[in-house]
């Protein structure tokens, strides 16, 4: 039994959190709207579990990856999946940075523990922001003591919108499933609005649970959930250096997960999951539009999922969805280019429920329709590659010409 | 040796062309800006070689394949590699259109077989424009005498404009080669814009030479050069349904291609591919920068050529070059996610000449001199992956705000 409620990771009990403004964001960056600190934009966040949590963690597949990254792998290991806190900046990626940049994230670990009172390892380290410049790291370490401070079960919003960059909105999310007469929450909160395309791992997600679950579930769980919801989604196909989602859960409700309930957490933790990666797309640089691209008909779904993908980073599949233009051909022509098994003749294109191609031939009368269709906010294509049965669904949004806007001047 | 002289497909001995308007291209789609032709925009082009000349070509690898390039697999297989003539419109691509499209496309190369009387297997078809759309044969029929009767060797330009659909301008190339004292022309026009990654195979570009050439020597000629010329180039990563390039050796004059003069010959074809490739990248759409990008430190050719391409398709680099913003970080990234081996503490980039990233280390110092590196038109880009000494240089254009503009409204 799943509900969604209106709150993040602090909904769970046990679980505190904070979100303050340490000077890392630099002018240029776009401010926090939504901030009422005058001290300047919320860049600092701090999420702290009352005992210590199983925790589970996927990162970023891609080979350039950032200190923070490379910290987080290194502490889980010598904790045996252990953590206390995660401590996560905005405005700076400390990717690329060096063995400056390495030293920096360990220091901003080691004071995070030193106020939180717990080992190092406990610690886990984000950034998300510049790729290439130095962490300011003193800036961190000055407001480090602040954000203890103001560690509450209500400050989870704040936390959500300190790690935002170009993000339009934070992202939480939070659901209570029952197993077994107990109550278990799961919350969680996300950025992310450009590069990206997670593929293997995905951006900062944080995602928390009161449940008790063994180390080894809640790893399998967490990968499990992560595959049709971060790694089902695509703004602009590019992946982070500094991708990452974390799972913590600190047993302090009073459910268990075992592998008799398994089934029923995957499916609590799917729902938050798929829900802060919606808010991501629905969040994209630009974007106007949410897109569900449905593939069916394919030879496997690895071929169906790479449909999907081939589609929902289509730029002439994103542009013509952008401007409300319900041409089809596109989409037949990005599938019969994914590298996939593909049939012409027997191949089919939806756009909401109005086919425009099926049986090789065109239904062009049917354009109207579909162009009515495309003027909503939330929009299904789909395509039958016409060859076996398997199928996928992938999450994107369009692509407007405040994407460049944004893109072409990121750091100036 | 080769010089490059300002002329196209009847820069060499023997071919004649015509250009005309036929009356396809809808009243929506961009208007041959460069027509004096007050009875609309050029759309039906025409090249006619005075004998039958041995011909090589390439076609798309897409699955959905458009009815001309079915038509022209077969011609070629039942003539054995010998044409005479080639039929082109824009304004239609003639792709997803089931039988009556074949019929169409059939109905086409009929006509100019009886106009130039040769046999129909010695006609090459080809179209370009929206997909799924039928194609008006009636139109091509009313105006095939029209383009016969203008048949001429100095209508080389006409015919370059009249297969252009949103191309900012046409695209025309010729060379000429001395081989054994004989000298040897070559000449090609090309048309593409947007769905512009040809990947195995080309968007339409028809190339032409008076020497004669063995039909095998012909074929392995074209792959060579479409390798590193049309095959390495992409505006959008998009892979049409119609991409064809057709070359045609009439013998008409005195040069003899064999296997001792084989490599200057394949070194002139590249030549013209090379210029007619690179006008297409300078005329995507809503393109203002041409950009090479150049990986070296690869650990063989295909890893190289695969991370170019994955950087020339990134709009995260395409948007920061377009921005004039030296986000060197952005190249880094897309590298580390490329699929190929990558090792950032031997990495380095660089914006024209200016190192931003080597030994692991950021030289952000360095950025106002690629920033204003970056305000020239052409522009150079280099990766290396740090791990071995395999190189590729793929083409590019930045995004802008204007190809949304073009693709969110290009039907209606």
């Amino acid at each position: 039994m799943t509900s969604g409620i209106i709150s993040g990771v602090t909904t769970p009990q046990g679980f505190r959190a904070a979100g303050i403004s340490a000077g890392i964001k630099r002018s240029g960056e776009r401010p926090d709207a939504s901030s009422t600190d005058t001290a300047g934009p919320l860049d600092l966040a701090l999420l702290v579990s009352d005992v210590p949590a199983t925790a589970a963690a996927m990162f970023t597949t891609n080979l350039a990856q950032a200190a923070p990254i490379l910290v987080c792998r290194e502490h889980l290991a010598r904790s045996h999946g252990v953590a206390r806190a995660v401590i996560v900046n905005s405005g700076c990626a400390n990717a690329c940075t060096g063995d400056e940049g390495l030293q920096a994230a360990r220091d901003m670990a080691e004071e995070t523990a030193r106020l939180v009172g717990c080992p190092v390892e406990q610690v886990l380290v984000a950034s998300t922001g510049v790729i290439g410049v130095a962490l300011p790291i003193a800036k961190i370490r000055h407001g480090l003591p602040a954000a203890a401070a103001a560690l509450s079960a209500d400050q989870g919003g704040a936390a959500a919108r300190a790690i935002m960059t170009t993000d339009p909105f934070p992202k939480e999310a939070a659901a209570q499933i029952a197993i077994g007469g107990r109550t278990i929450g799961i919350g969680g909160m996300a950025k992310g609005s450009g590069m990206i395309e997670p593929m293997m791992a995905t951006m900062l997600a944080f995602v928390t649970t009161d449940a008790s679950v063994p180390q080894p579930l809640l790893d399998r769980a967490l990968r499990e959930a992560v595959d049709d919801t971060f790694n089902a989604i695509t703004v602009d196909g590019e992946c982070s250096t500094n991708d990452c989602v974390v799972l913590l859960a600190n047993g302090a409700g009073r459910g268990i997960v075992d592998e008799s309930s398994y089934g029923e957490f995957v499916d609590g933790l799917r729902t938050v999951c798929r829900a802060l990666a919606l808010g991501i797309v629905r969040g994209g640089e630009g974007a106007t539009k949410l897109v569900t691209v449905i593939v069916t008909g394919a030879a496997s779904s690895d071929e169906a999922r790479r449909t999907a993908k081939a589609i929902a980073n289509s730029l002439l599949v994103k542009t013509a969805i952008h401007g409300g233009d319900p041409n089809w051909g596109r989409l037949i022509a990005v599938a019969g280019r994914a590298g996939v098994q593909f049939d012409l003749s027997r191949a089919a294109v939806r756009i909401g429920s109005t086919v425009l191609f099926d049986e090789g031939r065109p239904h062009d009368e049917a354009a109207p329709r579909a162009a009515e269709y495309l003027k909503r906010k939330e929009i299904d294509v789909s395509v039958d590659l016409g060859v076996g049965s398997a199928t996928s669904t992938v999450w994107t949004c369009d692509l407007s010409a405040d994407y460049v806007r944004i893109n072409a001047d990121y750091r100036t």
